[in-house]
């Protein structure tokens, strides 16, 4: 079976929209990510709820769990501030940092979109078609295809 | 709000379970993950869905995405027999190599929740309370908690 086959709808943003919005959009469907596209729709990356929470909590206080205990909850108050009047691109790592998509063409086979999911340890890529982004395989979607006695979900 | 609050219930599987039962219950459950307990009912760590497929996709395979192409349907089938007659445990990378694990304290707050995750790329961490695991919290029900105009999923 190939990528176009897999491939599932799956909630896109565009890098322009609000990062705010973007983030309860996570909250509120309870997503673990969305794919970013750019201004003219061409797949970007897929932004991960982990990158978000990179974005508001400061390196020192990532780095240091104590720190973060000792911090009240006004504190993650303010942090959640930070997102305000920022875009999506703000959020993410530069792009000269991406050294790859989890992102693979509509023609990739299963074991093409198992290889990009093990080497970049994520639970979701996007398929692509020319310019378009068709949908995204999520990891108990593709197991389910490579294991023949689970029903496809 | 602490973590044994914002912990919900989330599969677990000791280390000495099947894999490819493990992995037919990511599929059929929709889980990017599950929490792995020891023999003694003590927190391990997360497997992820896509060690699952690390342990499946042998290492060049991953690192040749064309080779991955090149291999047909069958090859595929082959792979997933590389689960039968393992143990979850089998499928963990060796435990020297977990330099931490994306589990917190019950009484971890919510901003110490989002240090580990945004340290660790972790879109789910387990709260354990000494010997116990009391759930997981994931990256979309912290961020329902910290962006304050979302509703809790």
């Amino acid at each position: 079976m190939r990528a176009r086959e897999l491939a599932m709808p799956y909630p896109m943003v565009s890098i322009d929209e609000d990062a705010a919005a973007a983030a309860r959009r996570m909250a509120t469907e309870g997503l673990p990510g969305l794919i970013v596209v750019g201004r003219d729709g061409r797949p970007w990356t897929v932004l991960p709820g982990s990158q978000v929470l990179r974005f508001v909590v400061p390196e020192y206080v990532q780095q240091d769990p104590g720190l973060a205990r000792a911090l009240d909850a006004d504190s993650a108050d303010d942090l959640c501030r930070r997102l305000i009047g920022r875009t999506v691109g703000e959020l993410l790592p530069p792009r000269s940092a991406l050294h790859e998509l989890p992102v693979v063409d509509a023609d990739a086979t299963s074991l093409e979109i198992a290889a990009v999911m093990a080497r970049m340890h994520s639970p979701i890529v996007a398929v692509i078609e020319g310019d378009r982004v068709l949908g995204a395989v999520t990891v108990s979607r593709l197991l389910a295809h490579l294991l023949p006695d689970a029903p496809a979900t």
